[in-house]
């Protein structure tokens, strides 16, 4: 992997938004609406090998605003897809799905047979992004590979609209000395990947072969199962009292009821055997999160 | 059923070319393309209390012809929805699907459980449009259901574009007088339904709860399992040895590689449940054929 990632001549950062604090030279920063074909052609040039598309308006947003959950969950990856196609230079396509593709009746340990059953609106515009990204791979237009996350937690920077937007909240607003909300209930179990296995996740998703994806190219990711509870103890080994009781327990039922419908444990042999990693400890994760992304950086303890 | 029938104040058939032989003044025939949204306004009303969805780019066609499978299998489909969505009187829309969202490895009876692997553009759009009916109607926009049909045997009229046409051909054809090529091997082993029975299977679609169908709105349809060697053993004793001798067996490897990838029985517990009927045996399909469809009907004979 290092012997391709030595040769990046360019990295396109497209975001709603222009992405700050980047020096490297290799990186261009651009900012646009991902549902728009102008700015997709601008930014997925015939000389894109790469794409890592992770743009989406997440659960809770996606529920809410049927129409712009539609619009970019599931128009700008077929835009993206289609642009790729007309380039005509295959490029590899990592496509960030999720777990949301389940629901209904499932075990309480999922398997890789699952089949899709989405029970939201986001899990549905996903289950379909992926649909798009094996055929188009099938066919030869990209080379694709769609990658289920568990939910990341602990994400960096601020709550966003996505149900499940706690599961990093109750980590890092107490390590911020700030009161978070817990809504679902503390035996909720939740599937979880840290930032850094998730990025090491999307890179060894680019690298491997994907003839070697089969029939599929969906991949369930390899996570943590824990229950909210244990978060919030391993938050505590962590971190201290003081700041595990900054959480408070306030059930939301709407969203308790979407989070609890998001299976908590997973067996994933596909995804081991594709050679891809999970976290061993949330207090590891804890502790990672404190060193990489805690505001002021781990001096402040 | 008949209950609702006889309440029938109007039936629009929309098709690319305007249907012919109706006599019904409660029968509207319009013509047009169903991915043109001005067409849907005209044909889907704020009265439409029903739709029938059955509009599709067949197999081959839509392997061959991507964008235009695209267009019709899973832009329409998305149009009608959306449509009925801003009619806002929430009408029942049965939608075809198809067996060809199966796909990958399969056990030889495939059960209701088996995930969305679709292996052709035209599956992956057909798995598309059931993702979009399950949660149009788990959010309360249409009342919808996904019936995966299984090949239609034996279709009236004329070849088309499907890789499956052959599975009518080989009987139709002869029946006619005519040779008709067999691309496939006799071991074949086809799922297939009557004319007869996809009828009923689409208006009992239509009347059952759309409340009884739980996580998702899809249903696999029983059918009919049988060779393709039983099924012209089945025209012999049906209609005579002069007349299954014109089938010519001449295989075709590119269809035969997609046929391959059709499974040829599936555990269909779930139509069952819901009152769902089979075909019981394919001589009857054959005469049903002869009866109903056979060009100049049975008098022929």
């Amino acid at each position: 992997m290092d012997g391709r990632l030595r040769e990046i001549s360019r990295i396109t950062l497209l975001d709603l938004f222009p992405a700050r604090g980047f020096e490297d030279p290799r990186i261009v920063v651009k900012a646009g609406d991902v549902a728009d074909p102008a700015v997709l052609a601008d930014a997925v040039t015939p000389d894109t090998d790469s794409i890592f598309h992770l743009a989406a308006v997440v659960s809770a947003q996606a529920e809410a605003e049927f129409d712009l959950g539609m619009r970019i969950n599931l128009d700008a990856t077929r835009l993206i897809l289609e642009r790729a196609r007309q380039n005509g230079n295959r490029p590899r396509v990592v496509f960030t799905s999720s777990v949301a593709v389940f629901g209904g009746p499932l075990p309480a340990k999922v398997p890789d047979s699952t089949p899709l059953m989405p029970q939201s609106s986001y899990g549905t515009q996903k289950a379909m992004g992926e649909l798009l990204v094996s055929d188009y791979s099938r066919r030869g237009f990209v080379d694709g590979r769609a990658l289920r996350m568990p939910t990341i937690s602990v994400r960096p920077g601020a709550p966003n609209k996505a149900a499940s937007s706690f599961a990093s909240g109750i980590i890092r607003e107490p390590l911020d000395g700030k009161e978070s909300v817990c809504p679902v209930a503390p035996g909720t179990v939740m599937w979880l990947m840290s930032p850094r296995k998730a990025i090491e996740g999307l890179l060894h998703g680019h690298e491997i072969d994907g003839a070697a994806l089969g029939s599929t190219r969906s991949v369930s990711m390899p996570g943590l199962s824990i229950s909210v509870g244990d978060m919030v103890a391993s938050l505590e080994r962590v971190a201290g009292k003081e700041v595990s009781a900054l959480v408070r327990w306030q059930l939301d039922p709407a969203l308790d009821r979407i989070v609890a419908t998001w299976p908590g444990d997973f067996s994933t042999p596909r995804a081991d055997s594709l050679g891809f990693q999970r976290d061993q400890s949330f207090d590891d994760i804890v502790r990672a999160y404190m060193a990489d992304d805690r505001p002021g950086g781990p001096a402040i303890r």
